[in-house]
């Protein structure tokens, strides 16, 4: 596994990324290393694409972590949490622009200066279409806490405005 | 980036394995290292979960590729194939059961085999949630291949029926 670009976003360290995608407006810019420009073409007819990245400032694991929406344990897998036996993060962001190889995203909840390792695009169809149930999060993740105003404020901040 | 457990199909070679999740119905089996158990907690409370793995019988990357579905050839990263500078894969599939380290899971598309790097609770909240574009694979995914075919008749034979 090698790092094919690398993600830049308004968040300088952990404490400040917002806890899932979906709490983020933030605009990031995603830059592919030039030998792999001609892999981008087409990618802008998806609105979406996921990313996949190494969560490089994660060292070591935790099989039971407590997630910033939970009073309780729970197993490593069943959370999105960074401190994974493979430290490998997913996210899907909108993309508002390609221009040769930056790719400009919304909705990215990376610290500034991730390294990327995969682009897929994001095609519903190709997920579940029914019937789903999300364990330990139901109930929990409409919840305003203060991170979502912490991610506002970062947004007014940063200037979610390109 | 190690190998967290196996995964099991019914699929003994790429010529055999479903081009995308959705097609699959087929049943295979998930199994984590024991170290790694503990991890496990909580996710059979999710109806779905997302496997990160490694397409190991992939050699070797090209930046344009001829999807099945397509008669173009589009940049490997607007398209799910294996053949990809870092050679992750990614299936969103039902989880059926949870057994100490082995997860029984519906519709899976990988060939037996297959190296698992990670797993994720899915969860559709964290996705986008409107607006959107999928691409050139647009009025093509509906399409009814000899591949869905074969899947049907490969359903009839492997026995999807744990």
């Amino acid at each position: 596994m090698k790092a094919i670009g690398i993600i830049y976003s308004p968040f300088q360290n952990k404490k400040d990324t917002p806890i899932q995608p979906y709490r983020s407006h933030a605009v990031g810019t995603v830059e592919i290393f030039e030998k792999y420009q001609e892999g981008l073409d087409d990618i802008d007819t998806f609105s979406h694409i996921i990313l996949i990245y190494k969560f490089h400032k994660s060292k070591g694991y935790r099989l039971k972590v407590m997630p910033f929406l939970d009073e309780n344990l729970r197993g490593i897998f069943a959370t999105r949490a960074p401190r994974r036996p493979n430290q490998i993060g997913l996210s899907v962001v909108r993309l508002l622009k390609r221009k040769g190889n930056i790719l400009i995203v919304k909705g990215i909840d990376v610290i500034n200066g991730t390294p990327l390792l995969d682009i897929k695009p994001y095609v519903p169809e190709f997920g579940p279409g029914e019937d789903i149930k999300i364990g330990w999060l139901e109930g929990k993740i409409r919840h305003v806490g203060k991170n979502q105003i912490r991610q506002k404020a970062l947004d007014l901040i940063m200037g979610v405005c390109l």
